[in-house]
C-alpha cells in the first residue's frame, strides 16, 4: 500500500528532524519513528522530547521512510557514503533547503531498487537542535517534492510522508525551487546580516537606543546558525549571486527615488507592498 | 511645578496620537487628554478607544503640552503655519521619526516664550490609524528628546511627559538620531521593499509556496503606510542614500565570500550575528 508510511528513520535528530518526527509519531499510517545522530547526546535529546525512539543510524537506515534531516553538505556525503546501505524498495527523502545537489547525488549513487526524493518542509525556527522543534509549524505548510528520478510510487510515498505530518506536499522541479529559494530565503539572510553590519558602525549606545521592531525583524535571521546557513548558501551560489546583484539593482534604483522625493519612491514602495501582499495572501 | 504634565494635546489621531493619549490618560500628572485630527472621523476613532477627549485642533494649541503626532512633512508645514498660536509658557513635542527638519523649524518659528523639544517614540506598530495603536509598546521603550534650543525647562518638562507615558526618555543630538535612524529603520524599509520586488520576478505560484518565516518577517516593513514612509525617508534623504551606500557596499562583499565559500561567509554571518546580540542585548 503506497499510503502507508511504515516505520521512519530519522538521521539527523536536530531542530528539523525533532520537528518531523513529533508531528509524525502517532500519525495515520506510521508504524514507528526512529530517531539517530552522529552525536549522541542530540539524539536523548531529541527522543526525550517524543521524535522517536532512539537508534543507531545503522537501524535508521533499515526503516521503510529513510528521511535525511542534515545540512546539505553533510545530505550530499552521507548520501556518497552510505546510499548502497539503503534497502531495496525503501523510501528515502531529505529535508535540505537546496535541491540541485542533492538530486544530482539521489541520481549517481542512490541504487535503482531505492525510491528517492528530494525534500524541503517550509517550516522552521532559527533556533538550533532538538529545542528548537516546532512541530506545529508543518501543519499545512508546503513541503516542497523535487523528484529525483522518474518514480512514481517515489512521488505517492513521498506525499505520504509528508501528508502524515500535516504538511501539504508540492511537487517542484529542483532547479526552480533553488531559484526562488535563493530570492524568498538565502538571500533574506545575507540582507539581515549586512543590516545588522551597516548598523555596527555607528555609536554602538544611539544603535541600541533606537533600534525597535524594524531593525529586530530585519536583522532576525542574522541570529541563525552562521554554519547552517553558510552551508546552504554555499552550496546555492550561483542563483544566490545572481539575486544579490538582482537586490543591488533594485537597491540602485531605490537609492535614486529617494533622491528625486515623494512620488517615485511612494510608488516603488506601493509595488512592493503589492508583492508582498499577493505572496502573502 | 515642571513634573507636573497638565493639560495634554494631541493633534493627530493616528496610530501614534492614539497610543500616546491611551498611555498618558490617567497617568500621575496629567490633568487630562485632548485629541484632535484634521479628519473628524479619526479623531473620533480615537476618542472612542480611550486616547482622549474629542477636540478640535484650537482647543489642543491651547493645552500645556502639545503633541504633534503626524508625519515630519506634516509637522513642519503645521509648525510654520501654527506655531505663533502657541501659548507662551507651554510644551511642544512631536513625535517625527527625523528630527533635523523638526528642530530646524522650531528654531525658526516657534516662539521664544514656548518650550520646544524634537521627540521620537521608538514604539509602533505597521497598522497606520488609531485600531493599529498598541500603547504597551511604549513601555520602557525609549523615546528620544532631541532639544531645539537651550531650554532646561524644555527637558524636562519634556522628560516627564515621556515617563508619564511609561516610556525611556534619551536626550540625543538631532543630526546623531537622523543618521542612526537611517540606518535601524529607514535602510530597513526599503530593504523589506527591494527583496519583495526581487521576489517579485520569479514565478509567483512557486514563491507562494516558497515563501516562509525568513521572506516574511524580512519583507514585513514593506506592509508599511507607503505615503508614511516616503514621508520620512524623503526628509532624511541624505542619511538614507548613505546608508544604501554602505549598504550595497557589505552586499557585493557578501557576494565576494558567497564566491570564495563556506570559511570567509561563515565568519560574515558570525559578525553580523554578534552585532545583532549586542544591540539587542
Amino acid at each position: 500500500m503506497s499510503a502507508d508510511v511504515g516505520r521512519v528513520g530519522i538521521v539527523g535528530a536536530g531542530q528539523v528532524g525533532t520537528m518531523l518526527g513529533l508531528a509524525l509519531r502517532g500519525a495515520s499510517g506510521v508504524e514507528d519513528v526512529l530517531v539517530s545522530d552522529r552525536d549522541e547526546a542530540t539524539a536523548r535529546a531529541s527522543s526525550e522530547l517524543g521524535a522517536g525512539e532512539l537508534a543507531d543510524v545503522d537501524e535508521t537506515l533499515r526503516a521503510d521512510a529513510i528521511v535525511l534531516a542534515l545540512p546539505v553538505p553533510e545530505i550530499v556525503r552521507f548520501l556518497e557514503d552510505r546510499a548502497k546501505e539503503l534497502r531495496d524498495g525503501s523510501l528515502v527523502v531529505d529535508t535540505g533547503s537546496v535541491k540541485r545537489p542533492v538530486v544530482q547525488v539521489m541520481r549517481d549513487v542512490v541504487p535503482e531498487g531505492v525510491h528517492a526524493m528530494g525534500g524541503h518542509p517550509m517550516a522552521g525556527t532559527e533556533r538550533p537542535g532538538p529545542a528548537g522543534a516546532r512541530p506545529e509549524l508543518l501543519r499545512d505548510a508546503a513541503f516542497v517534492l523535487t523528484p529525483a528520478r522518474q518514480d512514481p510510487e517515489a512521488l505517492s510515498r513521498a506525499r505520504a510522508l509528508v501528508e502524515a505530518a500535516g504538511a501539504r506536499p508540492v511537487e517542484m522541479d529542483a532547479a526552480l525551487h533553488d531559484r526562488v529559494v535563493a530570492r524568498t530565503s538565502h538571500l533574506p539572510h545575507v540582507v539581515a546580516a549586512a543590516v545588522a553590519l551597516v548598523a555596527e558602525n555607528e555609536p554602538q549606545r544611539a544603535v541600541r537606543d533606537l533600534a525597535a521592531g524594524g531593525y529586530a525583524g530585519t536583522t532576525r535571521l542574522a541570529a541563525s546558525d552562521p554554519e547552517m546557513v553558510a552551508g546552504f548558501i554555499t552550496a546555492n551560489a550561483d542563483e544566490v549571486v545572481d539575486a544579490l546583484r538582482e537586490l543591488r539593482d533594485a537597491l540602485e534604483a531605490a537609492e535614486g527615488f529617494v533622491d528625486e522625493g515623494n512620488g517615485s519612491l511612494r510608488e516603488f514602495l506601493e509595488d512592493a507592498g503589492r508583492a508582498r501582499a499577493e505572496v502573502l495572501g
